[in-house]
C-alpha cells in the first residue's frame, strides 16, 4: 500500500487533559469539580475537537497520583482505556496516546496499540515517553529508576521490538485463503534478543490500516533527539520562538540523517497554550485570572518564584524590565522536570532577550508551552505565522478550561484558518498517516525482517 | 455504600471470542473469514447479548499468535482495548475481562481495569489468569516460565496489590471539597513490599462505581482453588456433571472458609457449549457438522485421538460402548492445557461412567465445556436444571458460530427463561455486583489499610 502525499496543510491537535491546563480549572465556577474522572467530559471534548476537524486529541500521562492536592490531577484514566472508549463513540478524531517505554512490556503495548489502531481505522499516534520520575518509579518494582542513557537505550530497544512486532503478521483483506490461515511468509517470529527484552513474536494482531501507529516523541535531551532521529515521525516540543523552531527542526533533520532517514521525515508539532478573548485586552485578562494572578505583576512574581526554584543560577532580585540572561536558565542534568521546558525558556532568552515582563506573556501553563493570546484573528495569525514559515507541521493546543475554551477555539478560530485555506473543512484522510503526509512503514521494515 | 442483595436469579454471560467456538467457524459458508479481526463483529455480538439482557460478554486471552494455522485465532484484540471500545458503544452489558497476573504490572493493570470500571459504570469482571504456556512466555522476557507454585504465589501477591490499590483513593461524589482535593485520609499510599512487587501507590483512579471490579478466577489445580478461596468472587469452571458442580462448590466454600470468608461467597459459573436446533435431532446434527465430524462415529474417533494425545494411560483400542474409567484421565502435572478441563472429564467419568458414545455428547469444543444440545426448550431446561439445584449461579455460554448462534439463543432460549421467571426481562442493576448479589468491598479493605 502507498498513499499520495497530500498538499501540505496545517495540522492541529487538542489536549483534553482533565479540566484544562490552568491551575484554576478544576474548581472554576460553573465547572463540576471532579470532571477529571468523568468519561462524558472527555467524550464531549473529543466530539468538540471533531466538530472542528481537528486531527487528534492528546493526553499526557503520569502513572502515579500527583502530589499537589491543591489542583486537579493532570490526568487519570489510563490513556489506552480512555481512547479506546472514545474511538468507538467519536468517528474521525485521532489519538495522541502517551505511554511509557520504561513501565510497559513491548508485546503487551504493541498489541494494545495495534488493537486500537485496527478498531479506530488507523487513528493512533503512539507518544513514546522514557519516564524519569521517582513517584512513578515507586509504583513499578523491577524497572526502578534508570539514568537517562539507560532509559533511552531501553526506549530505543522497546521501539525496535514494537515496530518489528507491528509488521510481523500480514493478513491480506481479500478472499478466504486456500489452505492455512497463515504460514511463515505471512506470520514471522521476530526472535528479538537484546539488552532489555527477549521477544519471539509474531504479534497476534495483523498489520493495521495505516501499517502501524504513527510514532511520536517529546524528549529534548541529546538522547531524546537522537531517539527521535531514529524512530519519531512526529515530534511534540516546547518551542517559544520561531527561530528556535527552525533550529530544532534542523537538529531533528540532522539526527534523522544520522540514522539514514531523509530530511523532512519528522513533523515538528509544538505545544501552544491558547488564551482567547473577544479582544486582546480580554485575552490578557483571562490569562492573568486563569494563572491565579491578580494582574501582570502577579504573573511576574509567580514566574520569578518558579524560576528560582528551578534554577540555582537565577538572581535573587531582579528588575522586571531588564533583559533576561540565558545563563540563568541552564538545565540541571538530574532534573525531574522535562528538560525540553527548561531549554525552551533558555532558547527564547538567548534569541530574543525578553524582559521578565515580556516573557510572562510568552510562556506559561502546561509545563511551559508557547502562549498564544488574543482575539480569534490574532490567535489564528500567530498559528499561521509559524506554520507558513515552514518550521512546523502544526500545533498541539492546550486550553485553560475544558471543554469551554476548546469549544470557543473550534467556533471562532478554526473557521478563520479554514477561510484562509490552511486548514481543511472536512477530514481529508481516514488515517493519521494520510493527514500528516507520512509514508506507510510496511515495505522497508518487511525487507529488513526478510 | 451498600447494596441490597437481590432475589437469586440465573446469571448468564456469552463468550464472543472470534468467529465462535467451533473449529469450523472461521471459514463457515456465509461467514467473513477474517471476522476475528473485525471490531464491528465484536460490537454486534455485544449488542445481541445486551438485547437478551445477558449479564456480560466474555473473552479468553492468549497473548501470542496461536500456532494452529488451520483454524481462526482464538482471540486477537487486547481484551482491555476491545471491551473499552464496546463499553462506550453498548450500554448495560458487562465484561468478563481475562488478563494475566504473570505478564502485567499490578499498577498498570489495576489502573486500566479501574478506568474501564469507571467509564462503564461498574461493568467489569477481572478474570485473573496465571498463564502457563511456553508460547506466551517467549513474548515476555523477564518473567519467563515459573512453575505452578511460583505462578500462584505471584498471582496471589498481584491480587493483594491490585485490591489495595483499587481502594486507595476515595473521592466522594459530592460538592466541591473545601481545601485540598485529597489528603492522607482520602488518598493512602499502600507501601507494598513483597516477593514479586514493590508498589507505593496510591492509585491515580478513584474508588469506582462498584467499589472495584469483581474478581473472577478459573484455575482448577489445588493452587488455583486456594487462590479462588482467597480472592475470587466468581469462579468460571469446566463442569460436566451436576454432582461434580456440587463437589466443586463445596471445595470452593471450604477454600473460602480457610481464608476467613463465609460460605457462599463465591458464585460458581461454569462454561457451556450450546448447540441449538429446531429439534434435538437437528441440534445433534449441527454438533457433528460444527465439530468437523461426518456423524457420531466421527465424533468418537476425534475424541479417542484427542484423549490419546492428552493421556498416556488412555487405551490404544476401545469398544465405544463400554464404560470409560477415571484412571485413564489422570491430569499430568506439567500439562500446558488447563488442568480444569482434564479434571472435568475425569470427574464425569468417575461419577457417571459414560461410554465413549455417550461422552462425546457431554463434552466438547472450547477446550472441553459441558455440551448443552437440543431444542430451545431442551436447552433452557438443561440450564435451569443445574441452576435450580443450587450449585451454580449461572453459565458462560459458548456458541459454535458467532454472531448467528448467539442471536438464535437470545431469540429462542432467553424468552423461555424469562417466561419461567428465572431470568430478568430488563437490567435489574447497573453494576455486576448488583446483578450477581455480591457485596461492595470498600469497608473491609479500608479497615485493613487503616
Amino acid at each position: 500500500m502507498s498513499i499520495d502525499r497530500p498538499v501540505r496543510r496545517l495540522t492541529l491537535a487538542a489536549s483534553i487533559v482533565g479540566s484544562g491546563v490552568s491551575a484554576k480549572a478544576w474548581n472554576w465556577p460553573g465547572t463540576k469539580w471532579n470532571r477529571f474522572a468523568d468519561f462524558e467530559h472527555y467524550r464531549r471534548s473529543a466530539e468538540l475537537a471533531r466538530s472542528g476537524n481537528l486531527d487528534a486529541v492528546f493526553v499526557s500521562d503520569h502513572p502515579a497520583l500527583q502530589r499537589d492536592a491543591r489542583r486537579g490531577p493532570g490526568h487519570l484514566f489510563d490513556p489506552i482505556v480512555l481512547f479506546s472508549a472514545i474511538a468507538s463513540a467519536v468517528p474521525d478524531i485521532g489519538f495522541v496516546l502517551t505511554a511509557s517505554t520504561s513501565y510497559n512490556s513491548p508485546y503487551n503495548l504493541a498489541r494494545r496499540l495495534a488493537s486500537l489502531d485496527a478498531i479506530s481505522g488507523g487513528r493512533v499516534i503512539f507518544n513514546a515517553v522514557a519516564n524519569f520520575n521517582p513517584d512513578i518509579a515507586a509504583n513499578f518494582t523491577a524497572s526502578g529508576l534508570l539514568d537517562r542513557d539507560d532509559r533511552y537505550r531501553k526506549a530505543d530497544e522497546f521501539l525496535e521490538v514494537v515496530k518489528k512486532l507491528w509488521l510481523s503478521w500480514d493478513t491480506p483483506d481479500g478472499p478466504e485463503p486456500q489452505g492455512p490461515l497463515w504460514d511463515e511468509t505471512t506470520a514471522r517470529t521476530i526472535d528479538h534478543h537484546g539488552e532489555f527484552f527477549d521477544v519471539r513474536g509474531p504479534l497476534n494482531v495483523p498489520v493495521g490500516p495505516q501499517g502501524h501507529p504513527v510514532i511520536s516523541q517529546a524528549g529534548a535531551s541529546a538522547q531524546g533527539i537522537d531517539f527521535a532521529g531514529k524512530h519519531a515521525e512526529i515530534v511534540y516540543a516546547a518551542l517559544l520562538s520561531k527561530q528556535a523552531a527552525h533550529e530544532y527542526a534542523a537538529q531533528l533533520d540532522a539526527a534523522a540523517q544520522r540514522h539514514g532517514r531523509p530530511p523532512g521525515s519528522i513533523r515538528l508539532f509544538p505545544g501552544v497554550n491558547v488564551y482567547l478573548g473577544d479582544s486582546r485586552a480580554e485575552a490578557l485578562r483571562r490569562h492573568e485570572v486563569f494563572s491565579g494572578a491578580e494582574n501582570e505583576d502577579g504573573l511576574i512574581a509567580a514566574f520569578l518564584t518558579q524560576q528560582r526554584s528551578f534554577n540555582p543560577a537565577f538572581p535573587k532580585s531582579i528588575d522586571p524590565d531588564i533583559p533576561l540572561k540565558p545563563e540563568w536558565f541552564e538545565p540541571q542534568e538530574d532534573q525531574t522536570r522535562p528538560i525540553g521546558f527548561s531549554k525552551a525558556v533558555q532558547d527564547l532568552v538567548r534569541i530574543e532577550q525578553p524582559s521578565t515582563r515580556e516573557i510572562v506573556r510568552r510562556v506559561g501553563g502546561a509545563g511551559g508551552h508557547r502562549l498564544v493570546i488574543g482575539s480569534p484573528k490574532e490567535v489564528a495569525d500567530q498559528l499561521v505565522d509559524w506554520w507558513a514559515d515552514g518550521a512546523v507541521s502544526g500545533f498541539n493546543a492546550h486550553f485553560p478550561l475544558l471543554p469551554d475554551d476548546l469549544e470557543r477555539f473550534v467556533r471562532e478560530v478554526v473557521p478563520i484558518l479554514q477561510a484562509e485555506g490552511v486548514f481543511p473543512t472536512g477530514y481529508d484522510a481516514p488515517t493519521i498517516r494520510g493527514r500528516f503526509g507520512l509514508p506507510e512503514p510496511t515495505a522497508a521494515v518487511t525487507e529488513e525482517a526478510a
